[in-house]
């Protein structure tokens, strides 16, 4: 499990706001590769998650608590670029 | 997955709070969108969570979530415009 | 859905925490109201929450994650008025 | 529903913690009330969620989420006072 | 439900990070013994929710919170001690 | 239960994004040992929520903030190293 890389790049900062929110899901992602490593499993629940209204939503809220950390680590990306 | 524009414009910096918010939702929709890619399965859960009310309510978190961000990037419009 | 006012008077910022508490509740439902845009159904779904703890207390979690950002938006009405 | 005071004494600050952490508990169950103003239901409600694990971590989360607002308002009380 | 302690010592200062867990632990637990003052309810109960995973995900999420709220008070405990 | 190590070297500082991501998830297991001291219930409630999609959507949160607060310790690992 500690092979998993969890961050890519080993940072949080990101060149746009697009790239940040793109960070978020995949940390999200990475955390659940962690904690289920098998990829078969995993695309099984992915398929569940997909199709379901609440874990659909769930997805959404967790990425969101992981784009406040990212969006605050680029100070929201607010000097001109 | 990955040609999903997830940050319209690219930027959290909005002229008003009304239009802060406005973006607070379409950021949440466009992480559905870009987990369960397929429109017409997207319209399907959706009349789900848009008519049970438990699911309203996490509609009403992840906005909030997503909001709270996207307020502070703009340091809450506190200056005049 | 795009002609519904989602912050009344687009503005975070009020002259008391009992009217920060009061935008909090109103931007809550306000998101319901632009998911869910038939009155009659939401009406239906009202009466669901209202009597469902569990939901009373999602009802709760929404309204406080809203007021915590409009009171960072007044610096929690710190200064004297 | 307006007539409900949602935040007693209109403020944010409080002379310690411990008061800090009971004005949480009272903005928590003022939201329940405004959402369900009928004090029988929500007597009968509460037995629910006083006797459910779930329900009880969850008015837990709802606490702890006003209790940081309080707490950043009162700049957690550092200063002596 | 009035004489209980919310926060040991009345303060959210303490000397090092592990005390700052501990005391996000206890403060989570108070709120719960606050909204369920019967001891042997409390105790039927934590046999549930320690034996559930979501409840365990959920008394997780609930710490995370009060901690952070913590950590912030202690100003991350960054200084030298 | 005071016995076990909430966190571990007694600091939220880490060298690395990479590494703060890793205590975040040492952080929230923690809290769940603590709950439920019992290895071999934890091992078995384990392979209940790495399988159930929402339950791993459940850990992604708690991480997700868990890790908020640790960035935010680091200074997000703005300043070189």
């Amino acid at each position: 499990m500690e092979t998993i890389t969890l961050i890519p790049a080993n940072s949080l900062i990101t060149a746009t706001p697009e790239e940040g929110r793109q960070l978020a899901i995949k940390m999200a992602r990475l955390i659940i590769k962690t904690t289920q490593p098998d990829a078969q499993i995993r695309e099984n629940l992915r398929a569940v998650y997909a199709n379901d209204a609440m874990m659909l939503l769930a997805v959404g809220q967790t990425v969101a608590i992981e784009f406040s950390t990212i969006a605050a680590a680029n100070d929201y990306w607010r000097v001109s670029r």
